[in-house]
């Protein structure tokens, strides 16, 4: 087990109904001028913004509006929320929307705060010291973004998307509203692709060459077994509330990091992904459903012990003892079967993505000698390998 | 799954050697005159306070001692320390040891900023509003009240002595600093003491009568089985510093409420145990070891699945699908036999409580027709068979 420091302040508020009570949460954290950040049309059509300002309306405090937020989130509108935030003298952002809407915010939230170009924040180096009170109402189990210290923006720079992260306790929210309801009118595409994010945000801590973390293996087990259970639930029935709400407390479970406080964690996968999603603009979700089985397959030999507890712990497959890699393999093939039953891509032409671009994506990612991953240590050729497996896998 | 708000902002530190950062990590939280609060001689003995003295002295931070908690920690101990916070105008208290003088600390703190009798807090009705920044230098995993917002603190009124809980956002600790090697040096017994109150704070919350918690369950019996696998480890080795951090973490995790935010918890094997600690004068943990089994049997026909359930995923029983109830029970017994392996105490004899006392134990509790526990709700009746169950268990 290593050492470590771990903070999660934020407030969540959970349950039915919460997001009327969204007025005296904000007054509660002092907010007196907000500005409420969102997406398309989704959050003003089923009036959940009504009833959000209406909520404000009640509490006595301002608000405004900024829409647009696109999956992927892009840099041109943050710059734009930090200029209308100072000019308006915003003090709480508050995300109505996912996790590419609560990025956009907390971007916002940093960038009003520095006098330089927040972009330095994802470039690495600079580390945001201050930032506006940051809260959400959350809209769908995805990204965990509503409970986590990561912030994922893209920025156009020579005409290539870049896509970069940046990881700091300023980007805690402050406060987060949950209600599981609101979730229930997600199309099925959106449910699985949040749902296979929320598992592997658990399975890149998971897959760690730390010794000695059982208590923290057996929070990650008990996060996936109830995704395990929950997404077959779900995908038959979409208003099934009590599997909503498993999963949307899962998203924050596997995201805050009691999961993986104590582990080096790998994170390879994940960025093998930002690549394809940035290239093709595809789902987050989606990207990860074909790269992580293809990932694992490429690592197990590494630790087979680790993918056979995988394997039985999680999908319930009796280990076999004289051939645990029989094992292990069963615990992807399970995986594979539980994304493909939720409609998930599970290869590069489901996705949309083609072959023929791997040496771009990997020049991307590993130009000046850069290595990805932590369980094994990937470099160009071995990431190489993820991607056409990725690319070939069929059923 | 019931609506909740779950907000736990402790600031963790955990590992080797962190409490030679104890004087930066005050410093962090806005510490300028530091009140040690601590109990024996054990952390005098051992350096301990003088390595956190010497970090405090480098971040340029004054300080004062108060020592003198005992286990079950007394009221009197309280106001002498909110009087000396007052007068040395004390801004933060930090607790130097386990449980008792951690919850004797969030006493001090709430008192001082409070108007009236902080006894008050305890009676109920009177919630603290505010309180003095709060840390804690911990050197037992036991009670949680690192991460908790609870506080029990003893009275003597009118003769008896009165032990009384107090819950509130305000018991929260600002930080933590958390050491497992610290507790390598813990008597064999005290040891296991502190792990049977880490298993029964998340058995409490375990047994519930709320449905479709498939996510905290997962969390709780990750947490048990933790306990499960890492008690003999540390009872066989008590230098095994993987095994003390395990159990250390476990104690955080089983107590801050992430294993029960969204259910209907017991506490009702609790509440029974109080009375014989204050009564007794004996170890929570102990007397914990004697009450939850047998509150255990006489409730498990209320339901027998769940019994099963606990007994399959905590222990690894194979269920009898056509006798639930003796998988039930031999979840019990394993229970049982791991706390016995421990050294812990099963019934009155080995606690050293006497049957004949049952008479005035349940009339503390349950006076004015009061009833205690929500999985089953127990009357005077129920909880003196839980009682002579406990004290006529025999091996």
């Amino acid at each position: 087990m290593n050492n470590f420091n771990f903070c999660r302040p934020t407030d969540f508020y959970f349950g039915r109904g919460v997001e009327n009570d969204a007025g005296e949460i904000c007054k509660k954290h002092g907010a007196k001028k907000v500005l409420i950040h969102f997406g398309g049309g989704s959050a003003i059509k089923s009036g959940l913004l009504d009833k959000v300002e209406a909520s404000l309306d009640k509490a006595g405090i301002s608000h405004l509006r900024l829409g647009g937020v696109k999956p992927n989130p892009r840099a041109e509108l943050v710059y734009e929320g930090i200029e209308l935030c100072r000019k308006e003298g915003v003090d709480t952002v508050l995300a109505v929307g996912g996790g590419s809407v609560i990025d956009s915010s907390k971007a916002i939230c940093n960038g009003v705060k520095y006098d330089g170009d927040f972009w330095d924040f994802h470039m690495g180096g600079v580390i945001p010291k201050d930032s506006l009170t940051l809260g959400c109402v959350l809209t769908i189990a995805a990204a965990g973004s509503e409970g986590s210290n990561s912030c994922v923006i893209n920025k156009v720079i020579d005409g290539v998307v870049k896509k970069k992260g940046c990881n700091c306790q300023c980007n805690v929210p402050d406060f987060a509203i949950m209600d599981p309801e609101l979730t229930t009118t997600l199309p099925p595409y959106q449910t699985a692709c949040g749902a296979c994010d929320i598992m592997c945000h658990v399975m890149e801590r998971y897959f760690t060459n730390t010794k000695d973390v059982e208590l923290t293996d057996g929070l990650c087990e008990g996060v996936l077994r109830t995704m395990v259970a929950m997404i077959p639930r779900v995908m038959s029935d979409p208003k099934d509330y009590e599997a909503r709400a498993n999963i949307m407390w899962a998203s924050t479970m596997a995201h805050n990091n009691i999961c993986g406080v104590d582990r080096e964690q790998d994170w390879g996968s994940h960025r093998i992904e930002q690549e394809l999603s940035a290239f093709y603009d595809c789902a987050h979700g989606a990207g990860l459903a074909v790269v992580m089985p293809a990932w694992m397959e490429c690592v197990m030999e590494h630790d087979v012990m680790r993918f056979a507890q995988f394997a039985n712990r999680v999908f319930g497959i009796s280990v076999d003892f004289e051939h645990p890699q029989r094992t292990a393999k069963a615990g992807i093939a399970a995986l594979r079967a539980l994304w493909k039953s939720a409609g998930l891509p599970l290869n590069f032409e489901e996705l949309g993505a083609k072959r023929e671009d791997i040496p771009v994506l990997v020049d991307h990612l590993v130009k000046d000698d850069k290595t990805e991953g932590h369980f094994v240590i990937m470099d160009g050729p071995f990431i190489t390998k993820v991607l056409e497996h990725a690319a070939d896998y069929r059923d």
